[in-house]
């Protein structure tokens, strides 16, 4: 089960910035085709008020800062320089659909889509749509925000495919801080994202789980289910292996290469279709800030003789 | 708006060390002056225990520990060699003035000052004095602190320019974690920053305001109340653009470059005289144990053509 | 007081890991050599499910993870071709004698022993065991635990000697976080070790208390009294001598040098036989991923001229 995708940071939240220019990006996509990483997905365009490109609409209705780079025409152009497919992540307020505005999150994130097709559609490389709002439950609104925004982009663009990452409501699924003692468990969490894919059905094509919510050995039977329910409604099943370490004091470092091993393997004993992380740059590339990322990327290729 | 100074962060209390020795330092002061730093500032020459010279005093009244080397000697060395003009921080107690003890405070602070002059006060890089105690409000006994000190320096130093680096009470103000709800604000900041520097006229030279504890688009408002007052004042306004990221959960590695640019340029359209920084050596040197300080410090000189 | 042991971090359950395989651990057992380290020793077989070789018996019992590497192979041959004494630690339940359940924990950790003995008993560097369990005062069930695991594995391995490494209830002692009011102070810690070393008298051949739970200037005094109980039964006092910061935000990163020095020179005078660091490979190796660390190893060579 190889990493053949991968997620890139830009807008972060929590994940401090590494500072790279044209040259440093054009180096980690040559690094990530190096181990067959042929699909990258923008985690966001935006999140409160940095954006990655110069969004017109952004900065005159949501006061956003105008950045010093289009980090998306970047993208686009080493995505098709690697001949790699490039999945455009929407716009996240970091408070309207935070706060139950799911409407008016949603025209914003219309608006925003509008907007960047009629920039960069035409670009060979894009080839989907990350629909950016990570839930682990079916939240109030959460249904219609996915089934909206995943209708709207598909019309857009000639139905080009939609991905949605949520999250397991596991034992590390509480912020960013410790471990909680109870989670939804397997039975529920059946139920609601049986009622959510149900739901968001012809609006979103794969489905690709963050696999790092739960215990390591409770991993495969999370991944059944979603891969039951994601055959259930005609979607695909992806695994988004998280390549940072959740068990540690600093948030957060590279993860231990066994334990990206145990996740990789729960995914593969369940028949997941594809497995990307979150992600490359930081977590796994030899040209990380974080040296471990790359022993990690050197263990990474050893285990399957890359 | 460049950064043409930079504190020494020696002692630190929250900045994890580098284990530098000579040959480092002088390797960092050297990247320094590559992009046109032209002033050193040591933050403080001692906190608590940890002193950066043999302090005699120190050593004999707080219990402070003798250091491995003569810091204040080395910096005033390399900075001589490299045409620099280097200021001295004072003591901090950690206790004293924290604890409304400012009477003892400065009685320490005075014979330390007294002793640093007395040692150092021939070498010529030696041109000013940092007044270490950062507040963001006409917090007691603050002015009567200010005032006693920097006159006593500027009497013993033949009228050597004075420092202090206060921050802004903004919605990033709350200890080391997180954001608060509210601050006093632009009005109460006006209103408190007046009293303050009308009570510290004549003794303080240089006011450089810490310019991360506000949100980016407040910063130039901020900024422009600054520079009222110290030209009131007959003062000097620098900009303190903290080159760490104090939006992320690990506290604190490199700060994006976009965001530095961003406080770069409010300075600028507030018409601040001069931009320091704290600081080079861990957040935006090549030499950095950090590795985002170095690509920091590339897309710095490329945007600057430096 | 030149440090001349070190743990080796392996199965960790707060530091991050850095991804090493066999070249990587192999250069920095060469490092070590080179500054006279002739000790390692694995601070645990095993935590909760992850391990560090094949435990038949753990991955039964326990349903411990299979480790990708043998990792107690590994070490035990370079231990043997650099010329080092390693001890083996034993495996840490993360659950049974933290509530209480010393019985359950001492059955599982014979077993173990058992296991590891009949597996790598036969090596040639194979001298001497370390008792996991980490305390700092006399609590319930710890004399027991200790002297029960230590007559276990000396009779096991025809007498091969056996450490503790507890902590001292210092004002730096709660846990990860900030820094506690009061401590219990050298009288009860006293009186407690006394009590202690007095139960495991016979099961217990060297005691390496950590030194980084209690203020600088106090360690000489606690490592005097650990000295002189160790001394009253029969015992060998290390000093534990920990190379990360626990003065920091962070956690954890390299500690400063001069408090390194600080510590080795309280233990000198306190005529503590032998110094070992909790631990080399992350806070005071040229090869860590933690910059800083080479650092530190730079100003150890120099200071004691290696």
């Amino acid at each position: 089960m190889k990493i053949t995708g991968t997620f890139l940071d830009e807008i972060s939240h929590d994940i401090p910035h590494q500072n790279w220019g044209r040259e440093e990006w054009d180096r980690d996509f040559a690094a990530m085709k190096s181990i067959g990483i042929d699909t990258v997905i923008l985690i966001r365009c935006g999140h409160r008020r940095f954006i990655t490109y110069p969004s017109k609409f952004l900065m005159e209705h949501e006061g956003c800062y105008r950045p010093p780079v289009d980090l998306v025409d970047l993208f686009l152009e080493l995505a098709e320089k690697y001949g790699m497919t490039f999945y455009f992540g929407l716009y996240d307020s970091g408070k309207y659909w935070h706060n139950r505005e799911c409407e008016r999150e949603m025209e914003i994130s219309r608006a925003v889509a509008d907007e960047v097709w009629s920039l960069y559609g035409n670009r060979k490389a894009f080839g989907g749509w990350y629909l950016n709002f990570e839930v682990s439950r079916a939240s109030a609104g959460i249904i219609e925000l996915y089934a909206g925004m995943g209708r709207h982009v598909k019309q857009l663009s000639g139905n080009l495919p939609t991905m949605i990452s949520p999250y397991i409501d596991g034992i590390k699924a509480i912020g960013d801080v410790g471990v909680k003692d109870d989670s939804i468990g397997v039975t529920q969490h059946e139920q609601e994202w049986n009622a959510i894919l149900k739901g968001i059905q012809g609006a979103v094509d794969i489905v690709a789980f963050q696999d790092g919510h739960c215990d390591y050995h409770e991993l495969a039977d999370y991944l059944r289910i979603n891969k039951k329910l994601t055959d259930r409604y005609g979607m695909t099943s992806w695994t988004n292996c998280e390549t940072f370490d959740r068990d540690m004091p600093i948030r957060f470092l590279p993860i231990k290469w066994e334990k990206m091993l145990l996740k990789l393997e729960a995914a593969r004993a369940a028949g997941i279709e594809k497995a990307i992380t979150f992600e490359f740059s930081h977590f796994m590339s030899p040209n990380s800030c974080y040296r471990a990322a790359g022993h990690l990327f050197d263990r990474y290729r050893e285990h399957f003789s890359l």
